[in-house]
């Protein structure tokens, strides 16, 4: 290891993070006037299953956030390698978004982008803001999942593949 | 994919953070009566540079829980493959955690896990409880990264490594 001493904690946390690698996933939802929104995430987490809940952070000044209301639905989608351009159109521009064929609206009017790893349909819970940003808290409803394809990571700035075993514990 | 529609709520959820992989972490503090504490943890996220913000989640069942009180620092870890064994060991039996030579205490008093790619120290700003779970929030204060190894990652029950890039951001 290197030990750059960084210069900030603001530049701390940047580089902390560089090296912590994430899983990348799509949130979806509608804005007011039903319109398709969504986005490119690299924080979910799970919080407990009993009840079922799942946190993601968010900046205030982001454009979907005004839609992130209680009560509102999302669907959350975990990406496979398959599933690059896609989590690179989902960081693109907004009105280039949802212009791939790859989605309908579920019974919600949520969208749901095909071909995602595993898709959890949920209902916001919560809003926890904090500073300038918030912690999202949504309460999971159903779901769909397929059999372990590659995981897509974000890593060092780039978006990643996962890479081998190193020790399971699956049963 | 093959779409295997899932049980219950909790079953979805579970389902798909197996398929959604995580960074893998230690997170280290110190009890009341100054015992070295930790955990290996998949939940730190980022939640903005400004102020710099992390949350991460855990049980309030779990024993390091009562010391996770505002104003009390704590140490994060962001881990390489090399450190496939510390996270297991963060992971296994509480007396047993803190067995190896490869940690010092910081000027707080807590521990710095020697080998981690990245260390920030914090400090707990807030604690939000959620039913039976929490979303800590920590403040960062400063730290030390290295210079990139490849990332240790949890994803379908496994430690798995980081992997090939698929698409770089960096300058």
């Amino acid at each position: 290891m290197t030990n750059s001493d960084t210069e900030s904690p603001a530049e701390a946390l940047k580089a902390f993070f560089r090296n912590h690698a994430s899983g990348v996933a799509i949130i979806t939802g509608r804005s007011g006037d039903d319109s398709p929104i969504g986005f490119t995430a690299t924080s979910l987490t799970s919080l407990g299953t009993n009840p079922p809940l799942v946190s993601f952070n968010v900046a205030q000044g982001a454009s979907f956030y005004p839609h992130l209301v209680e009560g509102a639905f999302v669907n959350l989608h975990a990406l496979a390698v398959e599933n690059l351009e896609l989590a690179i159109a989902l960081a693109g521009p907004r009105e280039e978004r949802f212009q791939s064929a790859n989605w309908h609206r579920d019974s919600n009017q949520v969208p749901v982008f095909h071909g995602a790893t595993a898709v959890l349909h949920c209902k916001i819970l919560k809003v926890v803001e904090v500073e300038s940003n918030a912690v999202v808290i949504v309460q999971a409803l159903d779901g769909f999942a397929g059999d372990g394809s590659t995981p897509l990571l974000y890593h060092q700035r780039a978006f990643i593949a996962g890479g081998k075993i190193l020790k399971s514990n699956a049963k």
